[in-house]
């Protein structure tokens, strides 16, 4: 008898809900991908082409009552995300949704309402990085207790610059660069220093260094953010759209007898190049070139979750407390202001701070 | 109409012949592996355990008989290889074959020669490394002449040491230190060199560092070689057994104008460790972990070429040519001897040379 | 005729004061140390045993009478810095002080105001990484255009813990860690992006990892600062007291067209060691390790602008900008208020800020 | 009282000569040098201009005749290092000489001869790489064991490409690739390995990649030469005229147990660049960017040999043994022969070997 293979939906196929539609294709080989939703003419024409054997619909609910659907992929437009999650899991499938759930902290916390009622089914927000085997050796040696405590985490998410502007548009819903760029930071300095560590302050500050329009939706193409914990912890964020060499996305985990780095010194492959101006070597031009195995991972994990009915290796509620912190940052940089937070977690106001 | 998919056989279940059946069944999506040979009981239970729905054999020619089966992966001990080869090829399969191809020159022919006679058919010696992507990107530079003529070539594969000392036994069949770790640096000499430059003169050396037994059979756990060809470049290579901190194959393609370098500083991941001792990390251990996805892309290239009738990226006869280099560099290893060739490929005998 | 070398005398013969002495004395050949003071038995033995010829006095006044005098280096305790800077000044010599000139700003500016008078006079601060090699590359890159307009600057001081906790005691008189070891990031920031850059708001958080100890001298042992300029510009801080591996001091120019990167592999030279844990290399246990030469070109530069009366490199009034921008974080740290400038350089309250 | 200086002589004031005066001059506090040697009135002028208070000689004995002259330096033209070195020595003085002594076998010894007849004089031959740092770092850390039995040593010295082909001109007088290059990594294999280390067989091989009129001379622009011991141990070399990125030496002293690295990766500085091309840095265009340090460090510890009677780091008789294993290689190079020693260090001849 042939194993047990999960029948699998993507809904959106741009540029990442393509990825995800070939990840689950073809380097996948525990489920079948029975059906794609997109409303767009041209990315259905692409998964006629590439995703044979895939009943592609122009209708989300239509695609839901697939015959014998069981999980949902969700890599449609940010502002779409919360609530094809939540309609999957009312219709009781298993969801993997790209992050971030919501730009918005009480839409994303209704994802998780959703999937709180549904224990059974398997709901994934896609933190890529956790699926990232340098990121997740790091953990296992900080773990291990090779560093001390923790104590202070660096992260960067730095996008190579791209001349086109198109980040500007995009930042009239990205939730802006803290939600966007460094929401993948803030999950892993919640990964690394505890899904309960409890934030103290918040603080942000940016500049539109290259792409002065961005101050219109609220944004800025540098940014720096710091967060304190309650037990006494530092996490310090940088995000940035106009890096040269590529995408330069690393971190730092400093304990009181080690450090961990991760991606330091960023590489295409393992070619270097001796000429006359020295030494060089390419770097990834995009994330998806420095994550791509980590997203490959992700879907045969979800996968096997689903079939296997075995833990996901994190909950989707530390998703809402990512965008929490995003949305602090946020906020700091176009206030100004310092945000703090009691220990309970509830915003507190001090004079003159 | 689901996808036409190959149907395919791997023979021998051992170290690497298991990778290669996990990499075709899992993935390499357009084949289906549906049979396996192996002799051994152990084997055996694992493909029972690990190759679903495939069909094992311990009779390799009653795989052959296998129902619509179109190719054979031929992934048994060396000594096999060209038998299998040959039999495979002969009952009109196509065939992937682990190098070397022998360690015999006349055998190696010999399955060039049952490969010429059914053009039909794909034949292919799995010299992974054309298959890895940072080799490939070289390739690539160095065509597009960034490094003008590519004139000196260095190459090592130099294994972690194995304390268990199994390399002795090893060595009774492996055809030598430079016939077994070397032939990848050979082959990617005339990768890079052209597959038609003719060799002018070899000369091998070599020590038993941590293994005095390998004397016995001829082979050694350093050695040095070097290759003069003639049209005025020059290839050296070292291959060792006793790396201390893991797997370090690495390339220099040197040219007029530039060098291209391949793996000059090896890792495991993109982890760093500061520690007391200083800042550390971690190399692949064994050669599949540094070419792990070489191996993957190497399925699926053969895979799509036999379904697609498109060819293969290098010939099988270019791999009777480093089988003569390999033996060549052995044979000076143990006689002392510098070796010489004319242009037409002879060999010649200098006096006092 | 011999050539006319500078006459000098040096103020303090502690840790730094020795590495000045000698390389004043034994690496600068314009110069000829004739003097030095030290109020300690201790260190006036060892210049007995190390400074043949000099005159060692245990009274700084008797020492600036020396016969022929014509410059002092200060390399005493922070506290003294400014006092005896100031009669060295009005005693007509030339001055090259330790950094910081004090850590409190009105003390600091008495220097540059006892240095206005005295138009004759170098007085140079002694912020060593305006002469270490690599920096300067940066700099004179950055000047080319190469990497567009500078906008963002990273930089970090990061010292090897010292188990002893040394630095608690130390905590007392040196003005924290943002006035003692990110002063010269602070520095950096201001030759980078211009000495008249103006901070528009100033954040920093800190933690005692290792040493909560240093709470009662108001400092911390890891600190996190952010500076904003006026101009769109950010620069931010790391400054630690707990590197397992060593010192490692690294700097970030981040422009709109390409980054500079300063020491972002630190090493002690140029060996690496393959061990069976992996690949590694030491790194510099001490700021000394790493700027041992800048400090050797900041004795010879000082010399020869003393001799030739010719400009110092930059301008001792940019150390009092500096201590500004020290005092401000090491402020916002302890008050955990965000503190705002306007563009005339006031501090300015804004309301719940 | 002043301490006593060593009153030294430079003889020779081109490219090698100017910077020895000049670090002995400024650079080496225990020494006044007193006079230098040239035939070439443009270099007298130089001399005139940078070395103040040095009477330049044009007539080499009289130099040697200088009142109170007690050592000189030989870095004139190869053809002239024997000589003036035995002069020296006859007439009393130190003699610290560049290397290669002579690229004569015969004519090396003599300058040992002579300064055996003198055991009170101090004779340095001028490897400069014994004085590196890293070098040092490295024998250290393998006589501590680190690395268990060193047993393979690999070593290259190559140059950057200069376009102008000066060194076509240079090979007529430089002894070759061999002993003009490779003679450092040479001295240094006998220096890891031990300097009585016995050959037992040469081999060579060489090409004109760039500048076929080298051949002329006898001599190739890319050299590999492999040397075997005695004692179970091989050491192999290369060299280059053709860097395109700049000098690069390195070397590789790989034991049993763990392999020591040195410069595998060079650098001018601690200087990164990002760029759209990716991450680039610089590395040292000539020799004296790598090794300048080594060289003052050379100075000051010959002339604290002199001064104090304490045993140089290494002797003058290794010189001849590296000059005579580097004229194999050459020969070996020219002639196509593998060449053969008997344990006694002897030349054999085997038939058709």
């Amino acid at each position: 008898m042939a194993p047990r293979k999960l029948k699998i939906a993507i809904s959106g196929l741009g540029r990442m809900g393509a990825r995800h539609a070939i990840n689950f294709h073809t380097r996948t080989p525990r489920c079948d991908v029975v059906a794609a939703f997109t409303p767009d003419a041209k990315e259905a024409a692409w998964a006629a082409q590439n995703l044979e054997g895939v009943t592609v619909y122009d209708d989300y609910d239509a695609m839901l009552r697939h015959q014998g659907l069981e999980a949902v992929v969700v890599a449609t437009v940010t502002t779409a995300h919360a609530e094809q999650a939540i309609k999957a899991i009312e219709a009781g499938k298993h969801v993997m949704c790209e992050k971030p759930l919501s730009t918005s902290i009480e839409v994303s916390q209704s994802v998780v309402d959703a999937a709180d009622k549904r224990p059974d089914l398997k709901v994934l927000c896609g933190f890529s990085r956790r699926f990232d085997a340098s990121y997740r050796d790091a953990y296992e040696r900080m773990k291990t207790g090779g560093i001390g405590k923790p104590s202070v985490f660096r992260s960067q998410t730095c996008d190579k610059l791209d001349p086109s502007g198109f980040f500007v548009e995009y930042a009239r819903f990205s939730g802006g660069i803290f939600v966007d760029c460094n929401i993948h930071d803030i999950d892993l300095a919640l990964w690394y220093f505890g899904q309960d560590c409890k934030v103290k302050s918040i603080v942000a500050m940016g500049i539109t260094a290259v792409e002065p329009d961005l101050r219109k939706y609220n944004d800025v193409d540098n940014g720096v953010g710091v967060v304190e914990f309650w037990d006494g912890r530092i996490a310090y964020f940088y995000s940035s759209r106009m890096m040269a060499a590529g995408q330069h996305d690393m971190s730092e985990i400093i304990g009181t007898a080690g450090k961990i780095v991760v991606n330091a010194n960023p590489q295409s492959n393992l070619v270097e190049l001796h000429e006359p101006a020295g030494i060089r070597r390419e770097i990834p031009g995009h994330y998806y070139g420095r994550f791509e195995q980590a997203f490959v991972t992700e879907a045969n994990e979800f996968v096997a979750a689903c079939l296997d009915d075995t833990e996901l290796p994190f909950k989707v509620s530390g998703a809402v407390q990512a965008v929490k912190i995003g949305c602090a940052l946020q906020e700091s940089l176009n206030s100004g202001k310092k945000i703090f937070f009691d220990e309970s977690g509830r915003r507190i106001e001090k004079a003159n701070l």
